[in-house]
């Protein structure tokens, strides 16, 4: 795969698509230098060329630049397992000793005797008693706590790294170019809402008000004197499959034009966005980089996508190859590999986080 | 209450509170030209500049610069009952020929009779039944289209003008000046979340994706091939009270520095704004005009403002006196009337709705 990671300059000034551009644009330094010149690129950039043109039959305004990215997959990487499953299972045993009946109940017991099968056997209803346990009974303030704590020490089972680590530098790119081109960028995530919330402003750019995800219900106390929000042991909202489209008219209360997935629980998403009027974009993420990340679709328990991989062409999604499309997987290759198209990896993180967070 | 709306013009050069300005300060155009010169408008300038001034103690980053703005009574009129109410009741009119058993069906019946005894005996749960009869039972798309024909052809019994006519000016003033200093305003309104969004952006220049409220249950479909959102008869969220917290974090999903609100469904807001760390601000708008607009407070059903006029000073929060401290009430006096301060009403229109939408 290293190949694919240095053959960046060499391809630095090849045509980008079949847009023609004019000579001063063709030398502005490329938005997305870790992306391979191909045809995602040509399509994403043709999309971006298209909604900003004005006068064109693609313009769209600024204010209607919406752009939805799901997380686990998309943004950041999310096997083994998804991160925040990884928070809890290190919850529970961080939790263990103040819960000594834990050792004889499930789906405690499975998870502290790390006992896949019988955490398996525990099912959906298993997992939320697992979820409610290390996401509830807290306010707000301590859960968001426990959640930095976490990022800041526990490490990836297979690069060693912090999980805020294991975010997608092409996708970090691909965030900057929309917002330098007037797009307000969204999260959409099935994840929890107060998780990614914990990361995203820092390591994406992208403030809390645009991060949608799963949530647990929350009530208002006064409590000597303090208001506090305490996370109460009850599902509010779970932002997966038909939930996207649901969250998206709930927290966005307008359709978005660009969809960014990974995964069938994006589906409907896609579905969504695309299917609206003017100028529109859909891009489906494949997991087929086994050496630099991660190898899996059809039959993977987090992440699994099937039918998205059937249904992309029809429907006029673009579907994204890791293995072709990115020099880079993460950020801290550009620090131990050196430069992707000779940039400086200062310039990189800056163009990443932006005064402007929309 | 003419005078102090005329009386405009000549306290313009009167100090504006204790802030030392620099003279090109002083002389650049007053932002809130339809506020009198009262600690009401010293307060909030003061407040502004104090997060605005870099190095100062009371100094917050842009990013952090949210206010959060109730509107029923805060940003337009809520009397004789809130606005959206009266759509309600117009709706079930509208939809009566559809519906012959509503003649006798209660709470139907008590709408088509204008029968206000037995409308108020139907309690809260005859009037769960009118909104579920006009909110539920149809697309989104559909339901927007409905709230955008009311909009544009019903008429307020008082000023026989359209609700949106209804707007505060200093408010539009307030915003514009907030946005013009980095802040992002939100709307956080006990109303539908999507009656409001259908003018916010117009009105307000406050965009779908900022408007908190209210909600009912969505339901992702597909119908025909072509994919829909269908509103459902049930409760989601009430964005109200103890809900308007909840609903910040939710939506927002960090603390504001400042609340605006006027009754006692926003003390839970305020009160969860101004007691976080660092420069906060809380005004409660007290409506005391009955000329030019409603006077009400503690006996109201719309808009019943009691504890927070007993607390506001213990509390720190500004109560703002309609009849003191505002020279303009609603946009359309600055036509029939003159100008404000010698400002065309053309400006004034642009400053409200500038291409800074956050």
């Amino acid at each position: 795969m290293k190949e694919n990671y240095q053959s960046g300059p060499q391809q630095r000034d090849t045509p980008r698509g079949s847009r023609p551009e004019s000579p001063a644009k063709a030398r502005s330094p490329d938005p997305l230098p870790s992306w391979h010149e191909c045809s995602t690129k040509s399509a994403i950039r043709d999309f971006v060329a298209d909604v900003t043109t004005g006068g064109g039959t693609g313009f769209v305004p600024p204010h209607e630049r919406i752009a939805v990215f799901d997380n686990d997959g998309t943004l950041w990487s999310e096997q083994p397992f998804y991160f925040q499953g990884l928070f809890v299972f290190d919850r529970i045993h961080a939790l263990a000793p103040g819960h000594p009946e834990w050792k004889d109940t499930q789906p405690f017991k499975a998870v502290l005797e790390i006992d896949m099968n019988a955490l398996a056997a525990s099912g959906l209803h298993g997992l939320l008693e697992l979820v409610m346990a290390t996401h509830a009974g807290m306010t707000t303030e301590e859960f968001e706590r426990s959640v930095r704590d976490w990022l800041a020490t526990a490490r990836h089972p297979k690069f060693n790294r912090a999980y805020t680590d294991l975010v997608f530098q092409p996708m970090l790119e691909l965030l900057a170019f929309l917002r330098a081109n007037e797009f307000k960028t969204f999260i959409m995530s099935g994840g929890g809402i107060e998780f990614v919330r914990t990361f995203s402003e820092e390591r994406y750019g992208i403030p809390p008000e645009q991060v949608v995800g799963s949530s647990i219900a929350t009530k208002y106390e006064v409590r000597d004197g303090r208001p506090v929000l305490v996370r109460e042991p009850r599902l509010d909202f779970i932002n997966d499959h038909e939930g996207k489209p649901v969250g998206i008219n709930k927290f966005i209360g307008r359709r978005p034009i660009a969809a960014f997935g990974n995964s069938d629980g994006d589906l409907q998403m896609l579905e969504w966005v695309t299917a609206g009027a003017g100028s529109r974009f859909g891009l489906i993420i494949h997991h087929d980089d086994a050496v630099r990340e991660f190898a899996y679709d059809r039959a993977s328990v987090a992440g699994r996508l099937d039918r998205g991989l059937d249904e992309a062409a029809g429907r006029g999604w673009t579907v994204l190859s890791m293995v072709r499309d990115w020099k880079v997987i993460y950020p801290f290759e550009l620090e131990e590999g050196g430069d992707v198209n000779g940039r400086r990896r200062n310039q990189t993180a800056r163009n990443q986080r932006g005064r402007n967070q929309t």
